[in-house]
């Protein structure tokens, strides 16, 4: 038999699916995959029930009229900077398909989301993790490491803001500099902002305000809309080098979900009115504070998050594989998050876009597990 | 400003969405681009709305286990070997990806459904045309030519059958062919069986039974349930060599639309129990002989397809752009098709996924442009 191509090395289970599926069999509380228990808004379902049999059929690869606009009003953007694609995920496939190939280098800061590395090897591109140090003060960006790693093979610096697993969120003079350094060395900016409305102090700065002209901006329906599985995301690229992202997204998946793009659509401009963020920010801001409360109560160091809805946590000793057989908390090792530098001992990422019983009974069940 | 990556040559719109496009533009009638033109079926619709807001967070990237299953069910295949995608175009990515690369040669009948050659291309690998000849007796693949293309670059054989453009179904013999090449040459074979189910004379073979150690076989909720834009397709792989796919795509989409994956997995049976594709046969097959015999009577020679819902025909001297602008009907221009081969004189592609009153009106207006 013919054998797979090489890069399907990169086709390894991801550890959360691995923890996702454990989960399940070991029946323990889900707090490492990042999607929330609950069902989506009515205002985001309803709007689906009344739309099935409506829009069915392809869409423009670049995204339903109706949603480029309504997603153009939201983000104060123009909707011919809107590509629609099958969730963030698709949308940092279709820029590393874009922005870059064979020999170029690409800074992402370390620790990392899980799919900035392989995309970047199946573009043929080198990821160069950029440190994010951990001190009794929390996480932050090592900002002259980032300086140093800049070489002239480097093209764009892929920026998590709020950042995920860290909860971190960069501050207006970290960002500046950000953008300087993307100034000086000329490079393109990918600002995956699918946590945007996700902050517990002050909001994030969306990069593109800063550098219009060199920044794309990654955003997903699934995380704002706690609708992780409906695949509907979004690039806005700098004006005039829009048709690039969709074009390459055509040969991906064509299109995204056409229903689930109508409703979302339809269910934007009511999320904004009703101030739909601002309460999912006040339910998760209560959650955090819950969990993170509970975790000190057990001794161990927690970093509060700006952002997102994960924090992380120093557990020393703690084996994610064996709380989540023997403890029944599943939680995501640190070292998921680092492929060239070492993760700080003990460390894990917990999520809590989960019900607050969930949590209580993570934390019992913890609570007994360290015990033990 | 820095460039784009020079992949994003690739980019431009495809013709298929320029003739939309332009359909809408000047209010023709659209026998372009394959897609129904009314809604999905109640069962599918009735089965989404029941299931609004139960299935709305990240499947496996493998699948929802209940999709998996009925797909399973439906194609006489194990579960462990369904990976399920974003439609059909991402299942042909997928396995671009798991399949070749850069210095890889892949083999693919021309004329060539448009999204092969540039995932090819994105794959690193050369695509490789190998002609179908038209004759009076209409399509059929150059099997010799097949032979003689094979080198020692070869990685695999696309077939597409039915086959898009020309409405061609394979005959066994010409099946048993491609197998015997393929297993000589220790070729994959991807098997693009998207219109298995829409044929007007015999069922096509799958070729996944002829050679299950190497095929892979790719298809479309989307094309089966008249509902192209929701975005559900799968692979079938051979046994064993499954997870290199799912683990692939959840790099390029994570996982398929998961309300739209449970609806589909409801669907499936219910479609074959109401023998829903028999009728979607009888109906498609009224509107195909209904436009072939009103552009026979027109003076055109056309080609009766086998299977799918296009058929070809020769219009010497139209020009698809300006007959979709003066003309008020889209076609898809047969050089469209061709990248290397030249396309026969007047060579048009037209969908009959259409109400009967479209293809007439398209028919009066034909004979208007033609008589002009
Ligand atoms: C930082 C970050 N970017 C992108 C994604 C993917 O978002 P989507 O579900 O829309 O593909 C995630 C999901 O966890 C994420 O944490
Ligand atoms: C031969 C062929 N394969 C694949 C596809 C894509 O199918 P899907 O809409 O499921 O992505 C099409 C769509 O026209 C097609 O004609």
């Amino acid at each position: 038999m013919p054998t797979l191509h090489a890069r399907s090395a990169l086709a390894a289970e991801s550890i959360f699916s691995v923890m996702s599926r454990l989960a399940v069999q070991h029946g323990a509380v889900n707090l490492g995959q990042g999607f929330p228990a609950g069902a989506p808004p009515d205002f985001l379902l309803d709007a689906l029930r009344a739309g099935a049999g409506v829009t069915d059929q392809y869409t423009a690869p670049a995204g339903l009229p109706a949603l480029r606009e309504a997603l153009a009003a939201d983000l104060g953007v123009r909707s011919e900077q809107v590509s629609v694609t099958c969730g963030a995920t698709e949308a940092l496939h279709a820029l590393a398909d874009a922005l870059y190939g064979p020999g170029d280098e690409v800074l992402m800061f370390e620790p990392v989301f899980d799919v900035y590395r392989p995309q970047a090897q199946l573009s043929g591109a080198r990821p160069v993790p950029v440190p994010m140090t951990l001190t009794r003060d929390g996480w932050s960006p090592d900002l002259d490491a980032l300086e140093r790693l800049v070489t002239p093979r480097t093209r764009a610096l892929l920026v998590n803001n709020p950042h995920n697993p860290t909860g971190h969120v960069f501050t207006p003079q970290e960002l500046a500099r950000l953008v300087d350094v993307a100034r000086t060395h000329d490079l393109w900016i990918v600002a995956d902002e699918v946590y945007d409305e996700l902050y517990f102090a002050g909001p994030p700065t969306p990069l593109r305000t800063l550098a219009p002209e060199r920044t794309f901006t990654v955003g997903s329906a699934g995380k704002r809309l706690e609708a992780t599985g409906w695949r509907v995301g979004w690039v806005v690229s700098p004006v005039g080098v829009s048709p690039g992202v969709s074009g390459l997204h055509q040969w991906a998946t064509f299109c995204a979900p056409a229903p689930l793009q109508a409703a979302v659509a339809a269910a934007l401009p009511v999320a904004r009115a009703r101030d739909f963020y601002g309460e999912l920010r006040a339910a998760y801001g209560a959650r955090m504070r819950l969990l993170a409360s509970g975790l000190r109560a057990l001794g161990l160091e927690v970093q509060v998050p700006g952002g997102t809805y994960f924090l992380t946590a120093l557990a020393p000793g703690v084996d994610a594989r064996r709380l989540v057989e023997e403890g029944g908390v599943a939680v995501i090792p640190g070292d998921a998050f680092y492929a060239q530098g070492a993760a700080p001992e003990g460390l894990v990422r917990l999520a809590f876009c989960k019900p607050q019983e969930e949590i209580l009974r993570a934390l019992e069940r913890l609570e007994a597990y360290l015990g033990a």
